[in-house]
């Protein structure tokens, strides 16, 4: 299909790739509030707004099956398609799971995926009200739409961010990639020698980031009771380097974070060295990490501080003419850039 | 991952594993007003219903490139999600589109993708309001989510249908699966001579039908104007053997289907006859025909007549307990039975 006259994918990037395809088809429905741009549509019929979200799970881009089990994997799924809810300040109430199965599948295999997607379901008290299940003849693909509701005012859009802002993150960062590097590690020992036993003790934290994810749930509702309504959020899946230059695209900012306050855990450092990767590329650029970030006026900084003391304040955004910089404890600036996709 | 112990998903077949899958999980938010077991999940926020349909076209299962534009394709997926709106009586205006890419693609194959994507929605009226683009290991996934609403009152489940109420059927049947065998035989005769050129002339309406299949927008506006109110409705897109049971059991009756008036267009009984298929085999299982079926109480046997020239009363619903046959004009009574999938 591809000639010489063809423009590769790779050559254009994700980011690009998504910017130019979104220009094809502009917006005309009335009911559509917010289209391509930011976590999720968000559509109003009559006085409501549904928000709405998309994510594509593929078998050896998203999970190998080696070492992910079908429980976790259904938990996983969900908590991907909600932390896009969460990221609009909504709270999701129902999803949809289409599944494409290939014949290596047994009828409990699915079973067992969706008990992962029951567990999911009740964690996040979501109704799963329809979805697909067709033949694959290749890998396992899964999809979910999630689906959710905001409170009057309270819908946050990627675009909303204002210079001066804090920038705050809930959680740590680079865990569930360093999860994945360590499963990843195992599968090739075994791979060379059946008979050894994988070396995982010692590594949970860093293992159930990858493994069994946990949207933010719990911060929605904390930001509700405060109360803060960010200016502006994003779920940081991507990895934070990526995401937060989608935030400020969006919001059209830069921004500065401190490299010493991003959030790393001791676990997610202790197997960097071990492997010899840096901590700190895998928190800008591991993914998977669905943690949110978001902003709020200056004003906030002590009811942030107080109110939510699990949040990092790891930075501000700034003019957009002073561009997006990671600064570092001896003052220099390193112009953050997006990875995006790396299998294409 | 299977083992003996194991059931296999051909033991079970299709539609018992949706039944036992959606039984893991039961619908606890006040907002799902219908969950598994329609064309699609209705969700009210306030006072606003909301109509959501998820669609999977895997590669090799659903489509194939060798004789499938990628124009074609973009425009063929639309109508899939769009028909299950349509066959609520509701009004899709917004969708959702994720895409799985593996590196043979170059971006103009996806702007060509998106071309016929786009001719849908300024055809059906939708906005394409997000997605998920990602890579694929393996060939092209693609996932359609449609969203819609309808008007207060006019919402049609497959479950309201009673017996006496007349059967009711948009267009022809058989004609796509036809397009489709057509197709593969020259791709068969093509792979034992790639000097031979196809031979498609005089087939334009079967092709047509498989590779740019049109959704019944029309018949949604033509029941406004009557007005008439469906009792109950489902797309035919499974063949309309499996889809008049899946109506029968949510509705709770059985049905008689008269054979002799089966729409079945000409050219599909005449490549039928080429290539010695039964027609009426083709109209019973063949699938992708995306026509509505739908019930309306006997009293409105004339205005359907009348106002609907182009639907034919194919048949009635009974009790339950008189089963679900096709009648054949010498009186035979053959039981209608599903095949779902094949390719598993």
């Amino acid at each position: 299909m591809k000639t010489s006259e063809k423009t590769a994918i790779t050559a254009l990037g994700e980011f690009r790739l998504i910017d130019r395809l979104s220009k094809i088809i502009e917006l005309k429905q009335p009911s559509t509030v917010k289209g391509i741009g930011d976590d999720a549509a968000v559509i109003r019929y009559k006085n409501a707004e549904t928000v709405v979200s998309a994510e594509l799970f593929l078998e050896g881009i998203h999970f190998d099956l080696t070492y992910t089990p079908l429980k976790h994997l259904g938990y996983k799924l969900v908590t991907a398609g909600v932390s896009d809810i969460y990221a609009m300040n909504a709270t999701p109430r129902q999803i949809l799971l289409s599944i494409g199965l290939s014949k290596r599948f047994a009828v409990e295999d699915i079973e067992e995926l969706y008990a992962g997607v029951k567990i999911a379901c009740e964690h996040y008290g979501l109704d799963l009200a329809g979805g697909d299940t067709t033949t694959s003849l290749t890998g396992l693909a899964l999809h979910i739409t999630a689906i959710g509701e905001a409170a009057e005012g309270k819908m946050t859009y990627r675009s909303g961010g204002k210079k001066t802002d804090l920038l705050c993150l809930t959680g740590d960062l680079g865990a569930a990639y360093m999860g994945l590097q360590l499963l990843e590690r195992e599968k090739r020992i075994f791979a060379g020698n059946p008979q050894k036993q994988p070396q995982l003790e010692g590594y949970d934290y860093i293992l159930r980031r990858h493994l069994k994810p946990e949207a933010r749930k719990d911060i929605i509702d904390m930001l509700a009771q405060c109360p803060i309504v960010p200016t502006s959020m994003i779920d940081v899946s991507d990895g934070l380097a990526s995401d937060v230059l989608h935030l400020c695209k969006q919001s059209e900012c830069g921004v500065r974070i401190y490299l010493e306050r991003l959030p790393i855990a001791s676990e997610t450092f202790r197997f960097a060295d071990e492997i010899h990767i840096d901590a700190v590329t895998a928190a800008l650029h591991g993914g998977d990490d669905y943690e949110l970030l978001f902003t709020a006026p200056v004003t906030m900084h002590d009811t942030i501080q107080k109110e939510l003391p699990n949040i990092d304040i790891i930075g501000h955004l700034c003019d957009a003419s002073e561009g997006a910089y990671l600064l570092t404890p001896d003052n220099q600036a390193i112009e953050l850039t997006a990875q995006g996709w790396k299998g294409i």
